[in-house]
């Protein structure tokens, strides 16, 4: 019997006006967007319509006067989440939070909440402040280094996870009669005393519908990979070709395995930037376009940004990248070398290599037809680059809405994408089993 | 030319299935309301249809086996508060925060981004975590004492209302044209440096709708009364009679006045347990089948906290109070005698003392019929007692119900109650003023 094909996953990562640099100048972008509740409705109802797995949220806790305009001022995750569950009801709501300047008990509390009100469809995206100055906004003196942050982040998973099981399933009886609102027995004290935090528990909320809401990873440095095989279910990750994306696949399952867990537990889920047109050429003309509208003054500081911070202000715009000397001690030398090639291969312009580098930051564009795009994301996914995709639409709301309109439809077609949600709850779109709670089991193993 | 009479202020507690101890175990109650989102929708859409100027949730950051069912297993405040401003569109949505355990620039942000999405109708009720036990779900080794709490507070609550102000209300340009997304003149640091936190900001949420959310408090305590003089724009507090609650509100008054604020700044709002029936005798006995449900069990355990943790299962339950020692260093003393005079007095049974302490747990309770309750509440106005009313329904959904249908058309016939909303934000219903920013206020200055 032929095996049914594998399905994609596919979530939206959604931003503002967009996930270009200039796209808030886009005579179609709502340039208010991040601060815009029915345009989020709007979203959400879209790709829902889509029958997207997700909705995915970013978030920061400081911001600077050169933030890009996306995150200068936006809503909170967890309201807007809760504002986005009110007007869908199967698409998965993720949020991203971080394990660096919160407590475990606030956190667990938030997602436990959100999964209630959503019936099942929260998901963390579980990150590590790695911004130094939002320090600054938290009291904190300095910064906690990279490996300190990571082992904080790992205990920080596992309170959580201990604080969603203190409720069994069925411990809350409410039996009027004789007076019992619950099962003491199921009822549970986490008692964690760890490096990092010590909390005794219990939540007080109810066990969440999924168990526990899906944990996301996004590290791709070697402690994150290790952090993510053990912890996560779905990991977001920047991979620009197919041999790299199959490499990193290889070696995140790899490690999954070597953890004890099913390949099957966790979805990889590469971001991907999506430029759609008619035809290949109109497509290229719609990129263009965004291009076109980067303001030098923004291009220039992140260009300047990959180069160790060297000045190209006195520089004409239209002309090559001046001599630059690599410094042998920069922490970023590797993308240094990279973007100083890359103009002398290209022989790029001052403004077509901060183009280049700006317009994606970095994230895998595609440029090309409905169809051309189908066919690469079946591809990736048969040939085991990846299990789904992170749509990163450089302009919304249109990116989202020719994605779904016309791009979907032909996955469906191909067989690789559902028609209708097959369950209500994010574990069961993406075929996830709901965990035992940790209690329960033991007493099971005990009996 | 005769003013027109006050207006009541009126908010309504929600709490699970009602204000009374036993509530839920009454068969009009829904059980899982503390964890029923349908539920809270549908008392959110009563209290708006009631136009009640806001509805109000308690909160706490630890429980344990012996507390309340409303609180063991409840939804976080503010994914709540979001979900009810979806289903709601004029009725204000006030959350208690603790300013013990949590980070300014999380609450500012939590409240800023509540404000957006409920179209400038989020109240934040500042308190301090008054129970010990709370520390440990923080990390934390002790809690810290009383006055060290009200100082942290108060500076908490100025460094949330600095946030707020991070950008001015017209910073946000977002021209397209010329590429400038905001005027960075109008953008600002608040760069605060205090005894307890510095925060450098700014706040990565636009200026909310109603410039700050209502501040509130429940200050009973002297520190307690000069925060909430200095700081607060609605006052929560518990008066059993009209002349301590006139002495309350004298000694409120007096202090906003010192501290150079009209006293229509703040209004306050004492608590009010009201049980309505047809006739008074129909509500004595909706009140004694409330009491009656009242578990032995649960009502010696409130009473014998009243008695210093005196043990009285050993004793009849409808025979008299044994002798019990008052000791003389006991923290409670006063509420110890007070207990122990009101039952030698009226001569009541263990029964008959716990159903009177535990049922209301020292709230206002008021039973007779909605006429009274009106009369009450208009005597309570008129005369100085207080602002308004912050509703205790001892049983919900049916105590809200019965005041919106009942209590309300009696206050609008008289003139104390607004037949419609005349704005749309909790500023506008309460009569307070839009603050300005205060950056802006110093532009003005130095002009």
């Amino acid at each position: 019997m032929a095996q049914a094909p594998k399905h994609l996953k596919i979530g939206v990562f959604l931003a503002g006006t967009g996930h270009h640099v200039a796209s808030w100048r886009h005579p179609h972008a709502q340039t208010n967007g991040s601060m815009n509740l029915a345009y989020f409705q709007q979203l959400a109802k879209t790709a829902e319509r889509g029958k997207l797995d997700m909705l995915f949220l970013a978030d920061s806790l400081s911001i600077s006067p050169d933030s890009h305009p996306n995150v200068l001022a936006r809503f909170e995750p967890f309201t807007l989440l809760t504002a986005l569950a009110a007007v869908t009801s199967k698409i998965g709501l993720a949020a991203t939070a971080s394990t660096t300047y919160s407590e475990p008990f606030h956190i667990a509390r938030q997602f436990a909440s959100l999964d209630h009100l959503s019936n099942g469809r929260a998901a963390w995206n579980v990150v590590t402040s790695s911004i130094e100055s939002t320090a600054l906004n938290f009291s904190g003196e300095k910064h906690p280094e990279h490996s300190l942050r990571y082992q904080r982040a790992e205990e920080f998973v596992e309170v959580v996870k201990g604080l969603w099981d203190s409720w069994e399933d069925d411990a809350l009886i409410r039996h009027q009669e004789s007076g019992v609102f619950f099962d003491p027995a199921k009822l549970h004290e986490l008692q964690h005393h760890g490096e990092f935090f010590s909390v005794r528990g219990p939540l007080n909320v109810a066990r969440p519908p999924q168990g526990h809401p899906v944990i996301i990873q996004a590290g791709s440095s070697e402690p994150g990979q290790h952090l993510a095989a053990r912890t996560a279910e779905v990991i977001f990750t920047a991979q620009n070709n197919l041999p790299d994306a199959q490499a990193f696949y290889q070696s995140v399952k790899t490690k999954v395995v070597s953890y004890g867990r099913s390949p099957d537990e966790v979805s990889i889920m590469p971001g991907i930037f999506p430029i759609l047109g008619d035809t290949e050429e109109a497509a290229e003309a719609k990129f263009q376009e965004l291009q076109e509208l980067i303001l030098p003054s923004v291009g220039l500081k992140i260009l300047s940004s990959y180069l160790g911070g060297f000045d190209l202000t006195p520089y004409p715009l239209d002309g090559p990248l001046p001599d630059i000397d690599i410094p042998e001690t920069n922490a970023v030398k590797s993308r240094f070398e990279l973007v100083l090639n890359l103009a002398r291969r290209e022989k790029l312009t001052i403004r077509q290599l901060y183009q280049y580098i700006a317009g994606s930051r970095g994230h895998h564009i595609f440029v090309g037809t409905p169809a051309q795009l189908a066919s690469k994301m079946e591809e990736w996914v048969l040939q085991g680059g990846c299990d789904g995709f992170n749509l990163m639409p450089p302009l919304l709301p249109e990116g989202l809405d020719v994605f779904v309109d016309q791009v979907v439809p032909l996955l469906q077609q191909h067989g690789l994408f559902r028609t209708e949600y097959e369950g209500n709850t994010l574990r069961e779109h993406l075929g996830l089993q709901r965990p035992a709670n940790r209690y329960m089991s033991q007493q099971n193993v005990s009996i």
